[in-house]
């Protein structure tokens, strides 16, 4: 395939924002913008949505101080989209592209961006137009095959590490049970993340629970009892895409049970349907009375100023990368994360059809035999992620004094 | 009344976690033991509840080092109790201390535990048993009277100010309503906190609902869809305590509203259930299609790493002060904090009548006369007590490219 003669190229972003996304649009920009063969760099509002409508901004007019400023922004600048371009879709957007003579096309997203871009490649390839087509990863479910992790993975895994941490606190303050869900329909990465908010050997969270492995309510209640029993308290730590044998997910299949109809459909993000009937269930039947549940909910990906230091320079370099990989080689692909060393990564790029579409969950290695824990190699796996500077919890020594009346 | 004979101190803490709890507790402790009267700091597990059962740990062996880092440390180190004492139960609390020859008291609480010390030093005085007792207040909800803020409100409203600056940006990359509810069953400072997350004019919160005012279901709809047609998105933060006109809350006349008896009883915090309602109403009476909801819940008072710097050097110095009253002064108290210029603070002791048991709400001139809003009088009483290295957000400019196929 030939090199793209145009000398514009159109970045954008897709899909769920995330803490650094706007690290990896910078990186493409400011990238782009020292190369010689390009004159423009347009940035597409709301994702593919605004390449159909036309949407475009000049990042060339950008300061790149203010680009900078942007960068350590959370949540996607250019503005997002759900829409899930089909064929029709993709030829739409290629046609876009082609009326503005972009020679090179920039995706920043999950697995189904890595998708779009890569039906949007062959619709320039079978109609002989210069198209380079980058796929840039970032989702925080961490469910990008291919890849060592992805960017946004580990600043939302250090949220709700750090969450965890506090929860955990707070529950051995005022001990009782803790349901805490977690965002990650699929894949378990970040509900697991919640592990590394333990120090002592008794902090929570005691009990995870991953889409990886089925829930089965009897045993779940069993697990909290028997942990209630042992420490007088229980933190829990549940994905919100946990589902029966069947694969039903949890959510709707105890609205059922219960009776709660009147909910209507049950949705998974934006409620704190499951947390709360979770936290029924151990209240009616275990008789414990101080139950709580937290649903993290957006939290979880879009609060400013928790970030992993790691994830923000690895979603920069992924962006630039993405602009070298596009001027210097002579092929489509998605940019991923190799790890070397402990701790160290590399970049290279696969080819579109190697991530497009397909989704990582957990590996075996990483789950307990219980189930409802992660394994050491996990917690090797993470921590370098979650970046400098993370919180450290401290406890007062027991030191009992005798009593005097009842002693 | 004459200074205390003993040579014991004992502290407790109260009520619900907050980041900087343990500045106090250390404040105490280190204190203390300057003191050359003082032999022995003893701590009670679990507030009230470790006194009455003779659970103390004996701080006095507790190294200087260790101290420290519990100080920065979130959430009750001693351990927390939500006993709200009655006048039997203070008597109990009185024997435990003259059985254990305590000379000083000192609970660390919000305005139950306030109530609690004022209860006690009174059983101390009729049986004329030299007992010097200070309430140090701690609150996230600020709602004590006498003081200008209290110590845990600062880092909870750095928490949620950061919260909705993340939401407010999520909502602009993928548009539509979001809800976020916040704590605070009578006081609303801790929602109005969200107005801090707004940096530039058309950023959310757009809508803040307080306990302070009347919340009427049709006059929301009516502001949700106004917004919603200007910005093309609503952010909206509102606090768990909102009521109807009659004091009812709103959770629980829209849970009957909607036939969602099956619910049961509805439960303020550590449930998802009032975000879930409100959105539900917004959905089906403004049929507008991404509506989502999220309970700040615990994460709020307990989430490791978001603390105001202001706060813990505060929270620490009311506790110094509160050992510093107690052997210099002559009397009973609680320890308030007066605001001086801008911005620093002076401590006093108030008495415990004019603190023990009252409510603060917010003041009449924080609230705008939409009753949605935050005035720039409480923008300035609250902006210097988040702190130092507020995460500050930024935006592209504006540069929009011209269409080619549809100009």
């Amino acid at each position: 395939m030939s090199i793209p003669a145009a000398r514009k190229i159109l970045v954008a972003q897709g899909g769920g924002p995330t803490a650094v996304i706007n690290q990896s649009l910078v990186g493409v920009v400011l990238e782009a913008r020292r190369h010689r063969g390009i004159d423009l760099v347009y940035g597409a509002r709301h994702g593919v949505r605004g390449i159909l409508n036309e949407d475009f901004v000049d990042l060339t007019q950008e300061t790149s101080h203010n680009l900078e400023l942007v960068a350590g922004t959370p949540a996607s600048a250019l503005g997002s989209t759900r829409d899930k371009p089909d064929l029709a879709y993709c030829q739409k957007i290629f046609e876009v592209l082609r009326a503005h003579g972009i020679g090179y096309f920039f995706y920043i997203g999950g697995n189904d961006s890595s998708d779009t871009v890569r039906i949007v490649a062959e619709e320039a390839r079978q109609a002989g137009y210069p198209l380079r087509c980058i796929h840039i990863p970032k989702t925080i479910d961490n469910d990008l095959v291919g890849s060592d992790h992805t960017p946004g993975f580990p600043s939302a895994a250090r949220f709700v590490a750090q969450a965890f941490a506090g929860a955990n606190l707070d529950n051995a303050a005022l001990p009782g049970v803790y349901v805490g869900v977690v965002m990650g329909r699929h894949a378990g990465f970040l509900t697991a993340a919640s592990a590394l908010g333990k120090k002592f050997d008794d902090d929570g969270p005691h009990l995870i629970y991953l889409p990886e492995r089925v829930f089965e309510i009897e045993r779940f209640l069993a697990d909290v009892k028997a942990i209630h029993e042992r420490h007088g308290r229980c933190v829990i730590a549940v994905s919100e895409g946990i589902h029966d044998a069947s694969g039903q997910p949890i959510a709707a299949r105890l609205a059922k049970d219960l009776e709660h109809d009147a909910h209507g459909n049950v949705q998974l993000s934006g409620s704190g349907a499951l947390a709360d009937l979770l936290c029924e269930e151990i209240k009616t039947r275990l008789k414990i009375k101080r139950v709580r549940g937290d649903t993290f909910g957006y939290l979880q990906r879009s609060f400013v100023g928790c970030v992993s230091d790691v994830d923000q320079r690895e979603a920069r370099e992924v962006g630039e990368k993405a602009v070298q990989y596009a001027m210097w080689g002579d092929r489509d692909g998605s940019v991923s994360i190799r790890r070397n060393g402990y701790y160290s990564v590399d970049y290279e790029l696969l080819p579109l059809e190697a991530v497009a579409g397909k989704t990582r969950v957990m590996e075996d290695h990483f789950i307990s035999d219980s189930g409802t824990d992660v394994t050491d190699a996990f917690r090797l796996y993470l921590r370098p992620l979650l970046g400098s500077g993370m919180p450290d919890a401290f406890r007062l020594r027991p030191n009992p004094v005798a009593r005097v009346l009842k002693p």
